[in-house]
């Protein structure tokens, strides 16, 4: 499935052809069409395209407010019932008037049940609804420490009015570390039960954990919810806060009943208050875009020397010949580098 | 927990400081000492031990003759007792006269039972036997997409004349994808259970199985561990086959009863011998040279590249800039990346 097919406006935007500076314009004024075709081109792999992005981007923080968006990841592993909470958790924030935003990994690379749904029925009543915004990326764009354009689509949704934007991940590997490092807020949702094996989540993703809902806490599964609420509690009091001062709890939801969804929003907003009255929300995030920058910028630095010609034929000859099987991987790993380095100064 | 603190043939072999000569000759006599430096040489991140470490791995690359070994990567959820398969399959292995190498993942970031026992106490009958070698490495080196070390450590080992290499691995992220990709097979241990969610494996994981192996099939849990076998193997029915012609099998097993042992072994030499007989075991070792060697040349290349003063300097520039709030992200990125592309012509 593309990346794009999910949202007819890009399409339109495409056959439309829009310029840097329609673009701009069209993102503050919300319009959909400019935001999707904007993040196409930042997701982009040509550097022309993203150049153009770019443009766009630098345009939009001249003239964007500071936001008082609210970032969020949402994480957990395939089964826990993410799409669902966030179909029914996002028509929650919108009846109260938000525009809500959500950058979904596409979960067509996850043997869930996401993939057998397939990606047209998520989400339905959301996707539909006018304060929300739903955008799919290719989970293979987000893995292989490649998260490109993650954090710059949260910025066009944020210039675009959206004033909630939500980020959901598959629990495994490095996208949701990253996506954890590039957000205000991370929760993470679990099923009830499994207590013993903790899941299979790392602790890496509990360190960066800043609310755990306990999902699917209906029908049968109520007393079990409240078993594992429990002990999520006591393991959660094993890791020092992420934000000083701030004790990430754990809170029982279920998508279908409806529970939980306004303890887990009055939560959300103790935690900005929190964070505001701590440390401030804009400290917090010149770590995000210090972390992001780092990451981006090695990212970007081997692009570039990969695309010039010398390394990489020095590169290609050092492969031939492991091809031709005349070195061992190690030699050819020590020529090319040997190669590479005489090419500059 | 130190990377080394497991093994203290690494403590004396720092004390007699071996030289590259020594080294060499001490693996090619199987001697864990010179082995155990060598693999920390290969992992450490500065480049003048590398350098040491490769002079080392070239050495040897000249003397070894063609290997039979076979490289095996084992992966599954934490919980799935892979250390515990391990220490009875390897037994299993030695009392049949094979000498084995374990390249295991320090379980310490995970929060699985791995790390609540500690280090010392897992596989501890198979650490005190003469046929095994058991080497652990920080899931810190082997994630965040730098391996650093795996197939060199590989390598080693099969100098040494171990002729069984097994590399455990946690099934989430890459570091598993990765030693999927530079081994000859690959085992998935499943838990007998939790059918419906697939335990949270990811497709790519099962794409690469050459063999699932349902564990802790014993006591009252056979029932369930052969409901499992069963959804399993029609799951895999769902892939091409990696290797052609050859059918991913699912097999019981249970380390306590020491059940399915000798299944799993037949099972293993039958694939290794229908490798042989399609494609050679050359071709496929290719395969893996080539993946490696694509993944390391640009580590490396990015690693020289930041080692470079006047880009270091455009980079702590903009992250000056970004850090004092003069300039947003974006620009930061764009301002860095125009200064490293003016460093070189």
């Amino acid at each position: 499935m593309s990346q794009t097919g999910f949202n007819p406006a890009y399409q339109r935007a495409v056959r439309d052809q829009l310029s840097t500076d329609q673009c701009v314009k069209g993102i503050l004024a919300g319009d959909t069409h400019a935001l999707s075709y904007a993040i196409t081109l930042v997701e982009n792999g040509q550097a022309a395209k993203r150049d153009m992005a770019y443009e766009i981007l630098v345009a939009l923080t001249q003239e964007a407010k500071t936001t008082n968006s609210k970032r969020i990841t949402i994480t957990g592993a395939p089964g826990a019932g993410k799409s669902t909470f966030i179909e029914h958790f996002g028509k929650f924030l919108t009846t109260k008037g938000h525009k809500l935003a959500v950058l979904a990994v596409d979960p067509s690379s996850q043997l869930s049940q996401g993939s057998i749904m397939g990606d047209k029925t998520r989400m339905q009543s959301l996707s539909s609804d006018p304060l929300a915004y739903i955008r799919p990326s290719s989970s293979g764009n987000m893995l292989g420490g490649v998260n490109t354009g993650t954090k710059e689509a949260i910025f066009l949704c944020e210039s675009a009015g959206y004033d909630w934007v939500l980020v959901e991940t598959v629990g495994v590997g490095q996208s949701e570390a990253f996506a954890a490092q590039i957000t205000d807020m991370s929760l993470l949702l679990l099923q009830p039960g499994a207590g013993d094996d903790v899941q299979g989540i790392k602790r890496g993703v509990l360190e960066t954990t800043d609310l755990i809902i306990v999902n699917k806490s209906d029908g049968d599964q109520k007393d079990t919810a409240m078993a594992t609420a429990r002990s999520y509690a006591s393991v959660l009091q094993l890791f020092q806060p992420r934000i000083e001062g701030y004790r990430p709890g754990v809170i029982r939801a279920s998508s279908i009943e409806e529970i939980g969804f306004e303890e887990i929003y009055l939560q959300i907003l103790r935690f900005f208050e929190h964070v505001d009255s701590h440390q401030t929300l804009q400290q917090l995030r010149q770590r995000q875009d210090l972390f992001w920058f780092d990451q981006m910028i090695r990212e970007r630095a081997l692009e570039w020397l990969l695309a010039n010609t010398p390394i990489t034929d020095a590169i290609n000859e050092a492969r031939q010949h492991l091809i031709t099987g005349s070195t061992s991987g190690f030699e050819a790993l020590n020529a090319a580098m040997r190669d590479i380095k005489k090419t500059t100064p």
